[in-house]
């Protein structure tokens, strides 16, 4: 009845897009609507504050931040809206993304990034749609559905791993 | 008008309490309802199986789960859920609660945990709120209202330092 | 005379078999018995569950686990068992396989699983047959024979080198 | 029928006997036969090697080695036998027993330590009894019963902290 | 002749008071004029954001930004002024101050933060008036003179260890 | 009126030439003058010592120092002059620019290095400049020019991105 | 018949000297020559320099270097002389000691730091004797006699916990 | 007139070889005698032990050992001998080299290994000339000649450099 609210994929460089196209994969399976931007904590500051202030109301559920090194973005977003913002850390020229990832996860009291795997494009997208499923029992149906494929996918790898090795 | 979905909190065992309580009292202060497990994702996995597996049934919007080490606990009720999970990973007597922190956010493609900050039982809570907040907008406004109490205690603090050492 | 035990070599994704193969070029060698299959903790964990809790019964007497990333695979097969568990840590694409080790070595009390190194697929074997060699003279006796050959491939190849750089 | 192989439990420092007790402890529980040794893999280099060549004859089945910082002690002993040895990484006094666990569980191919967690005296005895009891149903039944014994003390903690926290 | 410009001394929360107290100390033996101030990246970011902005205007010359954890302040502070930002990490509860050297330093290209050792409060004063003094023989002066002070302080323990010592 | 100060821009080994021709490029694009010079901490200390000694009386207002592994070439430089001195990590063949990192930013009480990113060559030069612009009110504007210069490129695009993805 | 090569032992603050004692004890037991040196590569520099340059004229064989944190000293000595210089790293406040570790041994080509373990104050004293032992048969013996007795107390502790602990 | 002792170089696996021949090359460029082995410490223990045990008494005067992974095999020969030992880590397919170095540099007391950089065969063959430098003046003018050569070369690439960018 109520119409689904909106995730906003932001990234923090457009060297993140690898990463981000395969959340937006995923959000587009669910149809999901959401809206991508590439906002930068510490060069544009103003439109991170902007988007997470008035994200709310312009309709947004969720906000994924994605960014590499000292990751700020989705603590900055996080500032400004008291919606959950899901940091997806991504791995940069060093540091194999541990930087990334100290840098969203570690949040002081009261402000949480909901954080996810380095690089985890997919799973920044699964977990915004998990939490719009809250009180969404149509995009429950079909996240219950997609854990049964994906069971489903590695039940068949399964068989045919036999087949293949065990003869 | 529709109830509040419940929060399922549930730590790997009863050493993880003192963080877990954090957690408890910020529920308590938004009176969000939710449940208090023991349940070890190794010891007695069937219940974490149970309980993930009815868990959007019985009225649960969210789960939290709680642990140290090799911190499966969180992983292990995502398996059995697409509710939203959220990972607490807890310092142990070794590594500085890296291996919970890794054990949690590091999740494959399709199953993600939503971890926080090591040790970070009050964030874990804000996390689950926001998570519920989504369509409740009550509770949103509470969060908001949380969120600019929390801005006047540093403004408060600010304002009370500046005086004490610049005179 | 009692009939060798099987050894369940399971992965928790087709992309960890490379190094499981190297697991079963083992295997092969020593002529131990062995099922493949791919299970995965998180997407399909009842299949986990169902292979460990039947494995003693259905003859198995070792139970070897390949994951990355928070890999709990080995630790989840091991809830439901009391066979030993093999924990083998898969690098995954960041943090050079230090996510997959401590997530299966850190395990908690009265719960182990054997950890060997990471991408260590052969040790995995190994383990595996010194565990049932225990029992197995014969068994013994095959791995104290390749233990030996092993010296002589260093050895020959230590003559081989002082010759080539000594002269 | 056949006699209960022992275990022989090795520390490389007399320091690690804290440690050391809480194995002790669950073999004395499940009265599995032992002996205890300090040996230092760097100091009585021989004992090591003594120990690990004769203990398959001497009826040993496995052997557990305890040690800190460059934990060499493990490897040392699989140098010189083909029983399985449990490698049991000791927290020193810098670098929180991470460098303990990397030179435990990094062993190259062909010589296998079956690592366990850091300072995890109680899961090294209960992984060297998984051990023997793969061909001893009686003792894999005590491990059966301790499974479920571990199981009822977290499920009656589970109930006791529902009533106390949820009244 | 000019008059000298300010340090403003800004810390995530009171908590790091007692590692900011090393550095107020510092700049009160130089005589340079600073602000102090509690805010916090998170929960009063537009207080950074109207500090940093006006910061030049104000007459700072530098600003320091101590926090832990996830320390996003002096990227945060970076982000509204191109007067130099010098990062202040400080050892939180887990990952020994890890965290907040990451979050620090690893700042993305064209904003960059000064980043001192963990919990380094005297020298974040002394590279704040280095920062200073490069315009203000005076300052370069009392600099020199402290940095040969420091130099007696060390020749003098030199002396005097040699003396116990050596006898 | 006064002339700029130079910035020293010192490598340990041309073979960190890669990282600092980043730097000495934004330094060319803000006409700030500069000297190159290889100078190794431990086989050419004399002339770190020389450079750093004189180097306030030569005209140079800032000393960025560039190295890899075990990185003491700011630290050293550092050692013999009140300049500010920025360490510029970089990444070696192992480790991840760790070692350079630690070895940089973790210096002594006294005596400061000003660390930036691992091969953050574009920064060591953005910071550098802002030491000077503190005095420098056109190099501060050209800053200020160059920061809404990179916000605009940000926010271009930002605006490409989102045609390009949301049609 | 040659005179006996002295050993400086050098710490870098005299917050080392615990360390530096352990060290001290064991050169004492074996009788050889040593002087003792407060000096920091950072503030007392030229001391460093002196002291490496005319070390092999002052008839030193050996130098030690102690520091903690970005510790530089060992890698400074170094610079100035071609006597073999040995790294003891010591524990600072933060970081297990690994930053001290790693400023110590990754040394560039040519210029070796013999690196021992961190906080091994005896172990430092040990290689020094072992290199002044090379040609030395006097003090080679000595060492062969300290390691027989160092075995033949591990030997003591382990009839001691056989009994205690076997009856 | 006393003849050069030999430097026995020795690497766990033929796989490390590349590392070892920068080492041969050194000792090559100064005429050190040297001997070149492949033993490992877990395969070809015996050999370790004979050849450490008789080191001394054959004409050697150091021992390097070079590994990779679990790194026992500097310790393993340390064990065995009170000549100096040289551990040389040699970076593995995982963790960076952090294994290896921390496997022979955290040596407990009374056996210490002189670890160099990870990868660093120079150094380990440098330290090695050192050592023998000690009492072995004419080695010891080599070395400070190679230090002075390398000490020009650095200053021939840092005039090349100059004239290149500045022209």
């Amino acid at each position: 009845m109520s119409q689904l609210r909106k995730v906003a994929v932001v990234m923090g460089s457009d060297s993140d897009l690898p990463i981000v196209r395969k959340c937006l994969k995923v959000l587009d399976q669910f149809s999901v609507p959401y809206e991508v931007r590439v906002i930068s904590a510490h060069r544009t500051p103003e439109a991170a504050m902007e988007l997470a202030r008035g994200a709310r109301e312009a309709g947004f559920g969720v906000i994924i931040g994605a960014a590499g090194m000292a990751a700020h973005l989705a603590g900055v977003l996080a500032a400004y809206t008291t919606l959950p913002v899901i940091g997806l850390p991504c791995k940069g020229p060093s540091l194999e993304g541990l930087d990334a990832l100290l840098a969203m996860v570690q949040m002081p009291k009261g402000v949480p990034v909901a954080t996810v795997a380095i690089d985890g494009g997919d799973n920044a997208a699964y977990l915004a749609i998990q939490m719009l499923a809250i009180s969404d029992p149509e995009l429950a149906r079909k996240l219950d559905e997609k854990k049964a494929a994906m069971a489903q996918e590695v039940m068949d790898k399964d068989k045919k791993l036999q087949k293949e090795i065990m003869g």
